[in-house]
């Protein structure tokens, strides 16, 4: 459903021609002449038009589209919240999930050290990166599959399941081994074969906001993937692009209440690369809870200083247990508890 | 003329009230509905309403605006650009007219040379503040009535008009006297008071967009001077905040070709201000003039390295010179000619 | 203190005349000599300089400010947070202050019956726009001094204290009268004359943030009023533009662990304005308070849909009451609680 | 090189911590004690290190990098700009290339169409997209394979070179055997796989500048392609996201003359994607080839109004072959000609 407006000066056979158009693809149209402007509703049969079928036609000003572009993921298609499994944790439920682990898998001692000392505080998923994207080519790409394989282990050696990054189509497979869910990176938002290839798998898929990108945008990329038969999609807000530069990125916290409303799925908040400040973190998480996120994944290195990547928004193991009792008090106060 | 949008779970009551509201305001309701949605058209009367009076009603889920909001700045209302004139000088005609001086006035000397080399070039109007806004309390804040008295002497000697920066309602009446264009900037694009009390008087002015407003707020801006009774408003395109930190500023010459159509009043340049960097500026005015703005307005300072603000971005008087003759043969090109 | 870096071709002349210039202010200079690139380090003698006087010396690419460039808002100026007062009421302490009521005041009725609901559901200040700033001049201005009258009886008559917005310096002493705290809005961020004038006063000043300024920006003009000798000054964080359109504004949380780690002045939130939308005002307040804020100003309204100005952002007193609650937990859960 | 800058508050043994590590790095520290602050240059022995390593340090307030990340792509490492050959056109030298033709091949008639009308113009290279990254998964995702034949045989016949989007790394192969010019969509700027896949051919790249990236991110993005030995890149300037709402994205202009500055590499404007609207694609691509642009490439579809995808900013034929006459006056104006 939508709103043809026509020009100001369009003439009667343009308003004409757009009516027969709106006929021929089975859509009824109502006209409304005002004294400047004339507009036409399509008013549907349940069938998606594209809003460019009619901006393209002489005499047309604008199109305004009535209905939201995303459909299995809204909430229209689907009013209960969708709870997503994984190892027995639930996503999506009354409880808050935390996912946390370093920036990237340097080592077999480093991950192991970091899985144990998050499993000890409360945290239930590991993350982790082998395959990094790195704005510089000459910067660490990640261990790969050797990686994956420290990642998985130290994992299970601490009863944590695991997410990482997969970041080309090829390597689905091979991540989809090692990890219980695979993680989309916000500059991969609009990977368009990517969203397609997870979309095949039934894996939990963690998709990322990207720098600039719209909720919106955020919801039809998750319509990749859910309309590619994978209802398994966990978002996750992890600030965007504006021009104050104290930050790393904005965390647009407003995207959480605003998803729960348009979509079922869960969503997550991310305050490591929404800052990229380590003393930022616990502010930026127990405001999370607070607003409704169903969990948080934060970077926690054993030794930040050696870190390989992202050490300044790391936090150290200490801080990380104060942060979980910080965020508990939160959750409670909202209703919510840490699982 | 505007479109209510009824949210999906809205109830025949809902509609209703909206309905009646519209027969009170005194216009028509079009009613169309969907096979989700109902939407309401209001056919006009001629009268504005604000879209706020329905988004307010329960039920309402938005509101879509179908004119724009400015009246006397558009198109719609005067289909012939509007032509300005200053000191024997038209702008908004065929002629490109170039402003330039040094940012602030900062002694007799300064701004006699500067007068001189910009006259020398071609430039037909002298710019240089006297009042000065400046991000910290503790900058220079400019030489007062004392810089306006050595900008008129300057400007005269040389032939040339006077624009300068007023920066208060109480200021207006001075700063007219010494000045034939008053400046608004950015900074106060929409301090409202400052533009009722341009408006009031019949002085050119020029008013800079602002760093954060949209197109439509300029022109609205634009609206508050004309509808207080004064019709010689020149609008300034001087660079938009993005993300992007290389330049000070992100200049959107788009807003050139888009004022034109949507406004019959001049828009100039300011491609100092929109990039911050000398070296940009020959290349932003040249492009300027392609985009069919009918002015520039450049920093150009005698000795740069002993400014008192923003010598990075100040031309010498030879790089202006040489920068007249570029504009001259891209003015040419596009139809146009350095008046 | 500062860094001068000078370009890969720049030549020994050139840096030995930043070398004199640094000297001949006062300062030591620092010489590194690196494999491309030389870099000067300014070593201080307590007195500020401006990056300028070096960035236009030829051979120089870039000035790198060390420092921050507000003084006496900086914690490094007074490390102990500021407590200002108001009536008895204490912003800036533990206590969590909430101010509320309309966006206009409208009539005497209106804002009576906003006074009393705001007042009971535990707000302790009165927010009303006597003296609005409007992107339309079309659009209802406010109803001035009798405005005024009006917030001011009903405030006395349900015990609370005054916010009300000053928009041009002749108005501050009128303002003043009626009102117990002067507030600069986001439009008028930037207007130094206002900010001068509000300095000049003794009142405690509600300080906006401007839609496109940064943090350091709101900080600098904090600044301007501190600096004309008012140390009562309280920061505003109510949402910032971005490239998402869902919500009115970007609300930027982070800026208030920022505020509160660069800056010993209060720093509260409005959740109201930050977002334009009223179902989210909920969830934005938790997470104001989560994230350290030392207060919220919101807009109730007692008939939104009858409002003249921002209707579809105010909450009913029903609605503010349930907010109260919950963010008084919130509160308890950060350590402080709702005054 | 860089500079480390302690805080205000570190420790002696944290400084002492950081000259260390600098010189386990190879590095001679630079030392500079300022009354508050204490900084660090590194003075290099030509390798890169990258910030991080300081910036997790206890004590470390702020690192700034003093040159340029990338390197391949800068001018420093090359300075004459490059050249890049295209079917015997010269893409980066005195004439300005023109590369036209539909969003999409939609089938054999409108792409022959198009090749006809667009070679008939003047333009050399013929654009149009087999494989489409929508963000509906609804829309139309291009013809695939047969596209690829459909458009190679239009632009033989018309004696065109080919330039067509490649989406995945899985299909570089196919896409080089029927194009000229590799295309990496906006989207995919940050696709580090697909950049390594590109890099290893030695096809022409025609990289686009993300909706979120900076130039230096852009940079950085050619120098993943350069640095996988394929020196062959062109880059292109399609617009940001700011939050003016009327355009589709904002025309970043200045990053014409910044690039460049920077970089050897040709550097072209995309005005279709810049603006999405047909009325200003003549003034901006009058603007981009004023500001110093190497070429355009722009959407021309024989019947918009049947267009599959972006009709509404495609050009006619006609109106095409009145851009290429505008853009010759101005490219001469600029001392180039269109080849």
């Amino acid at each position: 459903m939508m709103i043809v407006i026509m020009k100001t000066d369009s003439t009667i056979k343009e308003t004409s021609n757009v009516i027969r158009k709106i006929e021929s693809l089975g859509f009824q149209p109502h006209l409304s002449k005002g004294e400047k402007k004339t507009i036409i509703g399509l008013v549907g049969n349940g069938k998606k038009v594209d809003p460019e079928t009619f901006l393209v036609m002489p005499g047309v000003e604008n199109v305004v589209p009535i209905l939201h572009p995303f459909k299995l993921a809204g909430r229209e298609f689907k009013a209960e919240s969708s709870v997503i499994s994984v190892n027995g944790t639930s996503i999506g439920a009354r409880e808050v999930v935390v996912m946390a682990g370093p920036c990237s898998v340097e080592n077999r001692d480093q991950i192991h050290q970091a899985a144990e000392a998050v499993a000890k505080a409360g945290a239930r998923i590991l993350r982790g990166g082998a395959f990094k994207p790195r704005t510089s080519p000459y910067s660490f790409q990640g261990l790969g599959e050797q990686g994956l394989k420290f990642l998985r282990q130290a994992a299970d050696a601490s009863g944590l399941a695991v997410v990482t990054e997969v970041m080309s189509p090829q390597l689905v497979e091979l991540v989809g081994e090692y990890s219980d869910i695979l993680q989309i990176g916000a500059r991969n938002m609009q990977n368009y074969t990517l969203l397609e290839a997870v979309g095949k798998t039934s894996k939990p898929v963690l998709l990322k906001r990207g720098l600039m990108s719209t909720i919106e945008e955020l919801l039809m990329s998750a319509e990749y993937i859910l309309s590619n038969g994978n209802p398994n999609v966990i978002l996750c807000e992890r600030g965007i692009r504006s021009f104050e530069k104290y930050t790393r990125n904005t965390l647009d916290i407003a995207a959480v209440p605003i998803v729960k409303k348009l979509s079922h799925l869960p969503i997550i908040v991310d305050p490591s690369h929404a800052t990229g400040k380590r003393d930022l973190i616990n502010a930026m998480s127990r405001c999370a809870i607070a607003a409704g996120a169903d969990g948080l994944i934060i970077e926690v290195h054993p030794k930040p200083e050696e870190a390989l990547s992202d050490g300044a928004q790391s936090l150290l193991p200490g801080d990380f247990e104060m942060l979980m009792v910080d965020i508990g008090k939160v959750a409670e106060a909202v209703g919510r508890r840490i699982c």
